[in-house]
């Protein structure tokens, strides 16, 4: 397994897994790699976190889902774009970001686990959600994996700084600072098929304000 | 290498490429898989699309540019997630998002293509940057590596749909619909080491408009 200690801007190592944690929850996506046939690849996937356990999901259906139900190593990164560190130099400019590497190997979730893992993995996305579905049906769950990876191997880098120009650079005219990414929900849309009378949930009302 | 060829969801495959093209160039960052010692591995690095290749650039310190640079096996994924699928299971909850799956493997660029790719790959993040800043010194110019891969074995799925409720479930109570996710870009900031008399750049100021 590649080591989870880092070498590049090792100063940007976070070793708070309360940070961690934090961006696992705020993250609607990870980026999950695999290796298929010697290549790797790339999935991007609904993520959430029961304790200290990653959860993903996915279809029966999926090759990518099989492959990693079966164990195979895994590599899950979370992203978060912060903002735009714009320097006086092509160099010195970056960006904000959180970022956390994952190491190890899923296993597929069944009966009450399995339940209740799609539960937070609703959660996860659309906080208060679980309460106003109807409980997922055997069909339904015979169509989904559910997998689970424990968090033991992890890393995170956090680039939260000003741009970090030289001397030469602060004294000359070009402008420096950092652009805020901004990320939020915007109005909901009704479904064309929604009957007339049924109100917005109070889980996509929250969604404004927690987003 | 892995097939493009969209097993699952197959209605949701894109073979249109001015629409790959675009997700290229909006996204900011990319999700990158390699393999190191047989195992995966993601690493998020900016990306830019120069006509029918693909860029990004890092450190020369990076052992994952390295590896990137000697030809390793790649699979560059770059995901826009655009909506929350809000429907009345969650079997068909679900997110609105583009994301696309590259193939192939890098080449270290050098000389004048060097120079430009670098460029681009400013100009992606910040339009108009490149007029502002001084030339990179030969110094930075060893430091970073800078990558291309053709654009040639790529694969896009769009997920923009309303939800696919059953008709028992449509008929039901729960709420239905699509909850926009929004980016944009927030107050810019200056470096508490700006100097005085230095106003905000055109650039900057486009940035605002732009995303």
């Amino acid at each position: 397994m590649p080591t989870t200690h880092i070498t590049r801007l090792p100063e940007k190592g976070v070793h708070d897994r309360t940070q961690l944690d934090a961006l696992l929850d705020e993250a609607l996506v990870a980026h999950v790699g695999l290796v298929a046939d010697g290549h790797p690849v790339v999935i991007p996937t609904a993520i959430a976190r029961d304790n200290d356990t990653a959860l993903v999901h996915g279809s029966t259906g999926s090759r990518w889902m099989r492959l990693l139900a079966g164990g195979a190593p895994t590599c899950v990164t979370v992203t978060a774009l912060e903002a735009l560190v714009v320097a006086r130099s092509a160099f010195e400019s970056s960006m904000h970001y959180r970022s956390a590497v994952l190491f190890g190997r899923f296993t597929a979730l069944s009966g009450p686990a399995k339940l209740s893992a799609l539960d937070v993995l609703v959660e996860a996305l659309i906080p208060g959600r679980t309460r106003e579905l109807r409980a997922s049906t055997d069909k339904e769950l015979a169509a989904t994996v559910v997998l689970a990876m424990p968090i033991e191997q992890w890393s995170l880098k956090v680039s939260d700084g000003w741009p970090e120009d030289t001397a030469e650079d602060v004294a000359g005219d070009a402008w420096a600072g950092v652009v805020p990414l901004l990320h939020g929900v915007g109005t909901p849309g009704a479904a064309p098929d929604l009957r007339p009378g049924i109100d917005l949930p109070p889980s996509v009302r929250a969604l404004a304000v927690e987003r």
